[in-house]
């Protein structure tokens, strides 16, 4: 079972941001962000200190973007893959902004975005920012290698992006409204392997996805697309597969943000992008732009989290996995 | 700011349960706790476990005590110490209930109601869990040294509890209500003593609550108690100074739930109780039955965390703090 919460209010994404590093303006989104650090410090003492300045300068634009100042921002829903979270702890600390810790791994902008929209639309509150962040050498530190050991990767690998993206939430406003959000499940398919993220992460999606449509009664073809949040080409190939097991077909409407914030044939990460950045980058570099332009009438963008920890793989753990997904419209 | 929402339809937190380790039931509270683990693993082959171990304990007392079944609860809220919250991961992950991962530190038990009673409140959702945990023996080697080392502990160091706690909200049913709820800004007073976590978190409790008055216009003389969740001695202490330079004087209806877990002259921890256990199983223990048995009329609880992780300390970072707020009345 999911949760699936159809929104009367349709909520409005009345600014958005995405604020990434070099590799990632190398790709095929090249110039299509806001923001874009050539230095994978950004200039600060440490990564963790350059992902804070990221996820700071994300939150910032996507306020400005919607024509509000901080202080109309009356909660903010933020989360990252860093251990206790401190990448948005230390991006929010400066503001005067109440914060809502969220965890949901790579699934996290999704999830941020999910709880920003129903606080919205339940009129509890006017405004809210969500968003989310990740990097790639705070990441490869914390859950696999010192970077300088030049770890050998596997073509299931993924590669964690760096970048951040925002989004502001708005009762009225122009932009993208949230017609619907639904809460995944846990799921364990008892996958073991840290190097094949996409396939522990696959019956997640095809869970939500699923109970979704069957929730909500919406058909895959009132929608444009279908974007999971990093499942990378392997995953979401097995995403594919096991959704046809269910006779429902989203192969010709699918994409992954993990295979689209890179070219797999020429940057060299393997399945794809992953990471909290990654959804959240995309999201705000590419799906939401469309939307507002019309390119895209309706979306289903469907973040994807494997939550695991070193200490969990260490112990032998399996790496359950979660889903949560929004109905965007244009 | 804080940001105060006002509950207008008052949701019931009708079945709560605390399970917690064999100190915790050695101390002022014994006895009234529905779970107590006499062997620090639980008979489960990790620490880790142990803590998953007792969550699930915990969460399936507070359903069932609210005469539910697991099918009817339809979100659950939880975190946790453990990096990348694995600890709610692995004790929701054999549920189907759909899962919002939260991070707040000590304050998640906090942070979690909260969020649970607003989804409630506005009638988003009928019921839904909110729960949290830790463990003396996962946050030492995480945070500080293996237990064999057998560090020194300083006398404002506070002791994580082994212990969880997990409430149901639903829109109906008996059991004290929750008629405000308040979610607080980060705050950082630049302090670094990672032994001395009372008194990075007071300035955030002094914040939340003094908003939380100003915004809702309650005062001081409509509660019974101030149950602040872990501030320990220390902590407390600087607590009540702060708010008497706000000229309010809560000094005779404050309270720690980390001074009220322990007993502070005989069970050597210092400052007192802290972690996502502490203030939780207090909450399911103490505060929420004397608020059924109308001992209690009002309280505030007011969840506090310290934002920081072992990165962020090596890396000569302050302590930022937050506090989450719940207004509970019988």
């Amino acid at each position: 079972m999911s949760k699936t919460i159809i929104l009367q209010n349709k909520p409005a994404i009345s600014g958005f941001a995405a604020v990434v590093g070099k590799k990632e303006n190398e790709g095929p989104l090249k110039g299509l962000f806001d923001g874009v650090h050539n230095d994978t410090t950004c200039g600060e003492k440490s990564w963790e200190k350059a992902e804070v300045e990221m996820l700071q300068n994300a939150q910032n634009l996507a306020i400005s973007k919607a024509g509000n100042k901080e202080n109309a921002i009356e909660v903010a829903f933020s989360g990252d893959l860093l251990n206790q979270c401190i990448g948005s702890t230390f991006a929010l600390k400066n503001s005067k902004i109440p914060a809502i810790g969220m965890y949901g791994a790579c699934s996290t902008m999704a999830l941020a975005l999910a709880n920003a929209a129903v606080f919205v639309d339940s009129k509890t509150i006017k405004s809210a920012i969500a968003s989310a962040s990740s990097h790639f050498c705070t990441a490869e530190r914390q859950f696999r290698m010192p970077l300088e050991y030049g770890g050998q990767r596997v073509p299931s690998a993924q590669w964690t992006v760096t970048g951040a993206g925002a989004c502001v939430v708005e009762q009225e406003g122009g932009g993208p409204k949230i017609s619907a959000v639904s809460f995944g499940r846990i799921v364990d398919y008892h996958q073991t392997d840290v190097n094949n993220m996409g396939a522990a992460m696959a019956p997640a999606a095809r869970d939500t996805i699923y109970n979704f449509l069957k929730d909500s009664g919406r058909q895959i073809a009132d929608y444009c697309k279908i974007f999971t949040g990093d499942l990378g080409a392997v995953g979401g190939k097995i995403l594919c597969e096991l959704m046809n097991e269910k006779s429902i077909d989203i192969s010709q409407i699918h994409e992954d943000c993990g295979t689209i914030i890179y070219d797999l044939n020429m940057q060299e990460v393997d399945s794809g992008g992953s990471g909290c950045g990654c959804s959240a980058s995309v999201l705000c570099a590419k799906i939401l732009p469309e939307l507002s332009l019309g390119r895209l009438k309706k979306v289903l963008f469907v973040g994807t989290g494997a939550l695991m920890s070193v200490t969990s793989q260490q112990q032998g753990e399996t790496i359950p996995a979660i889903a949560h997904l929004v109905d965007i419209e244009a």
